[in-house]
């Protein structure tokens, strides 16, 4: 009890077995640190920087593999949603329905998500400040849905940075229960190659910094092998390292909850 | 010949009376001064800070003004879309199909207004250096639709400032026609009212920047009485101002030519 | 043994009396909680907004102020140097030569100070990456002094905020002990009055993510009563607050320690 | 009349040689444009990223050539300090002092450089707004010396970006004569490699931006083979670009004073 929750998967589904096997790993380790865990993967990417990049293996595919996933380990699950249309599909399948950061402004499709009785992530956008997000949060509960969290995912620091600003765990959760997504604030945007790079080996640094502030949950995206993994493969944690880097975590959280 | 375009007209629609007088303005000011113009209209506005924002008088009630200006006054029209759906319903209407900038990385939304084969006008993410709108200009041509243009509408700086990168004209013309987005460049977000704000005293200052270094296009919202418009109202430029403006920058790009 | 170090006290030296009391306060809770403790102190202060700004009670006389304050309680003092000409002045008087965040870049400074042969804080300049500060801390090393440490005090993000970038901390400590100014991280600089504002109520928040993350130092102003503090008030802790605020930390560093 | 006036010259005083044959290069150019011009050499370098940086050839002897360029030429010159005590020794020899942008917030540096009567042009820090260069200008004046200039040298973005805010032209220009620094706001800072880098291909796209804007003056550094200049090479302009570029800002300035 008191611990912190972790949304945690692959970035995108890329299949069955690698959604299942993610998810029975994450699952073993989450508990015997008991820690709540949330199944995360996306159904589609329409977000990707070139036109080449990795989109999904099918819409209705991959959401049956995330009801899958949440029937064989009885974990709840979380996509998300890019258009009004996805969120009465996605929220057939899955229990939280995330807004992108990107999207956050989009209130069509905040409205429509919060519409389904769902519990609604809101990612603050890389442009938004911590305040803002106040009012997003309030396009939620004015649907009449109080399931509402927010998740911070860095803030944009000149073109090729992401920063973290640690004034708004705090500020947000003020608003709502309030989610560190580690991996995605690590990313390096605007590469000339068009591809996101990232800093994996800044990600106990991150978490650490949240937890001990009593952030609520984390994320985190994570992959048997990032560098093969199909999208975000820059700033992914490998599975390999979870294990160890959530049991810090839990040891920093117990004593944050004395203080 | 050689002049800049422009891009201009309320931020949305707010009825046809209101769309039709401000047309008739424009045109008569830039037939005068030998601009091509484009009459902009969004016909929704899904991306409001606040739920209590205003967003529009219905779709396609919006849609028929927008071609009701186009046939009045014999000007193209350009509308913006938020969902893969609009393209094909807003391509009926109007002539350039607009990517707003908090939408411009959905792969999705970007194909399917491109496979209407109007032209798309992309706007820069506020989050995104000029060099990285070269894949975003290559989703549109991948799809055989060469008619694509790029607007530089600000980049953040800061929580509640933007600020107008001028090194990223002369890239983004390397990649497409370049349009300078005067009005949104001068927003302020992130206020605490949840209200963005502007700085409609700067528009001459930037815009002059912009055709001294020969964009192509430039992008002005505009009301008859900006205080009172359903939108934006902090960043417009009051129409009274537009042809003392367009007088003044059109006398600076005919030098510009000729050096 | 194994804890982190605290460099603290008021922003200036307005008078023997002043720094006597908040030195025997520090001095008080750092004894009891085991940190090494630092009494810093401004003897002048050459780098205010305003004109009328304070600027110092008298440079030699704030000198002998620090060196009482060190004879009186055994504890080791800091002070910052703005010219060449002050830092063999202060090496008469103190044990830290610190310089400035705006003058890191000074080469002349930074050896001037090294040639001393005190140990030599360097604060990371708000315009300054943390990997950028490897060639400030070879400044001091290349004199032959190894006696250096660097203090991160934010980063500048938009003209009215600083920022602490926590992927820093990590960076920083391969060059050299790394230092977390909490209360100048947390200002907010270039205010319309012309007096620099600050986030107080982060500072904890700020702290405990630097602690966690084993910084080998804080930085801390406080003062008895910031709101009449000569200078800094916006940000400084008050000093009521700073026994419970270096408990908690301590516990904090406890858990780190066994990671 | 009514033209912009320049600083141009190289960015340190590497010789007399050197010095004579830039300054002679310039004057050609400017007295045939009708451009008033002041010649700018540093006659150290104190700020350098590395401390294997060239920090200059000497300080009286690279004054004495800045006499010498003064009395051959018949043109005024500027020259930047550091220290309060470089204020009264190079106000033998120049006739504009220039505070650089990192320690424009040295009230002791300001004051001293005010008193000795010559005119000041102060650097926007790259951490200051616009607005707050209020504050520095007031600090020469409060000396009763109304000769107060600002420059703009960029503003940090990020760690590797500089950006002109083109709203500063009209905000500073409220408070003292305005100078855009070129060349200096090309540069990129924090790169791995310890030197600064540069965009000198941007030089025109800035200049035209402020002149269109009747910024009071333009800063350039400028030199034979900035390949090879023992400082600031990366950012500095080729000596044989300069006519070109200054013939087309000339022809800006005469439409921009129409209007």
């Amino acid at each position: 009890a008191n611990n912190f929750f972790l949304l945690a998967g692959p970035c995108a589904i890329e299949g069955e077995d690698m959604a299942l096997r993610i998810a029975e790993k994450v699952v073993s380790i989450t508990d015997k640190l008991e820690i709540p865990y949330v199944f995360k993967g996306s159904f589609k990417k329409a977000n990707r920087s070139r036109i080449d990049s990795f989109t999904g293996i099918g819409d209705e595919k991959a959401l049956k593999i995330l009801r899958k996933v949440s029937e064989t380990f009885k974990v709840p699950t979380v996509t998300d949603i890019h258009e009004v249309s996805d969120a009465n599909i996605a929220a057939e399948y899955v229990d939280v329905l995330q807004i992108p950061a990107f999207l956050v402004r989009q209130t069509d499709l905040v409205v429509a998500a919060a519409k389904t009785g769902k519990t609604i992530n809101l990612k603050k956008g890389q442009f938004m400040s911590p305040e803002s997000m106040k009012h997003a949060a309030t396009k939620v509960t004015e649907c009449d849905n109080e399931q509402v969290m927010l998740t911070d995912r860095g803030t944009m620091f000149g073109y090729q940075d992401m920063i973290v600003d640690f004034r708004g765990i705090p500020t947000m959760r003020e608003f709502a229960p309030t989610v560190l997504d580690v991996t995605h604030s690590l990313q390096q945007p605007n590469q000339s190659s068009g591809v996101t790079g990232g800093r994996p080996d800044m990600i106990e640094t991150i978490a650490r910094a949240g937890v001990v502030n009593k952030v609520d949950g984390l994320f985190i995206e994570t992959h048997f092998d990032p560098a093969n993994a199909k999208s975000d493969g820059a700033n992914m944690l490998d599975l390999k390292h979870l294990e160890k880097l959530l049991s810090n975590l839990v040891a920093i959280r117990k004593v944050a909850n004395q203080l």
